[in-house]
């Protein structure tokens, strides 16, 4: 049984993965720094993937591993690939080196305002720890740094906020800079329909099975 | 002792006050409707005074009235003037009244796109209950339906992420066709002034006198 064909699809299954797949990108991906709060770091991965977002980029904090959550991995990582890192240097170098922009959400001198950020090029954006905000190192080694500005008391945007506000603006940008938001490579798109084809298979047989044994169940209690 | 006239308070103090009152708006208001979850109405009351929203309505739903949750009043009252309504059409109708186009998100036949909505209006925006989005009264009375464009499998946006991404694309707007965000006419500004003057005073006591006595527990343990 070959599941990345898509046969056991019904049709309309396989028009919403092929939708989906027009959408993806891979190049406005988000990274989490040390993010703490599983809720948050499930927020965001939730937002980003509304937002045809198909890469994210998780540094562990010192505090709790990113890896010790098995609901977030679960529920994230079938449609989404989410990269770990031990270290926010490699990561953001890596990035840099594919020829990523980095911009990190930061308040100090040279911040800049989102809606001035261009998003031309492919871009990484940049969120950190709750409250510590992102690192230093961060910082350093980011083409940009730019802040969502505050009209109110409030000091800052809950994490998965400031995602959604930044990454509104950026497939907006993207729409207007390069004409589109959703842009894999045809190989790529391929690759992740096979892979999005079989997932859903895998999803219709356990929920087939669930059902059946609901059956049975329900057949002897009568 | 006037509590209104600040000049208990630190001019750093004061200054921001009238920051804060300088982008204050109550020509864009936020209506929440049988919205259940107390975390996600905190969500979007934080959101929403830091986009300088001064006037929310909350709608209570049939679950859990709005009034019985102390946290969500004891935070927010203090900043914001949130209106608890027992209907949706009561709240809208009243909205209208006072010359608000009504914009209700939720996804139906003639619902457009957020970013073709105008704000060269006063706007209500509404945001609907999580399992069952707006009331059918509300979809009634608006003057426009809307739906944030979601380009992933994902079916829907946390609240507090619609409220947050609608309220953004409502501030830009508003600067390009008002020429400004912030518009309490002078008597409105000069009573909140003093209203959050007066707060703030009463907030410096209680830290004082928290202060004090924490100060003398740790001397009587020496």
């Amino acid at each position: 049984m070959k599941l990345g064909d898509g046969e056991f699809l019904l049709p309309e299954r396989r028009a919403r993965i092929d939708e989906v797949i027009a959408n993806r990108t891979r190049s406005l991906v988000v990274v989490m720094e040390a993010v703490c709060d599983p809720q948050n770091v499930n927020a965001v991965l939730r937002t980003a993937e509304a937002f045809g977002i198909q890469e994210l980029h998780v540094i562990e904090g010192p505090m709790k591993p990113f890896d010790r959550n098995k609901k977030i991995s679960q529920n994230a990582d079938k449609w989404l690939d989410v990269v770990r890192w031990k270290d926010a240097g490699d990561c953001l170098r890596a990035l840099k080196a594919r020829g990523f922009l980095v911009y990190a959400t930061h308040l100090g001198e040279g911040s800049r305002d989102l809606a001035e950020l261009s998003f031309a090029q492919p871009v990484a954006l940049v969120f950190g720890n709750e409250h510590r905000g992102v690192s230093r190192e961060a910082v350093a080694l980011a083409d940009a740094c730019y802040a969502i500005p505050m009209r109110g008391f409030s000091q800052s945007f809950n994490v998965s906020v400031a995602a959604a506000i930044s990454l509104a603006r950026a497939v907006d940008r993207r729409l207007v800079e390069r004409g589109r938001h959703g842009d894999l490579p045809p190989a790529e798109a391929e690759a992740l329909r096979l892979r999005f084809y079989a997932n859903s298979v895998k999803q219709r047989v356990r929920v087939a099975k669930a059902e059946r044994s609901a059956e049975r169940r329900a057949q002897r209690s009568r």
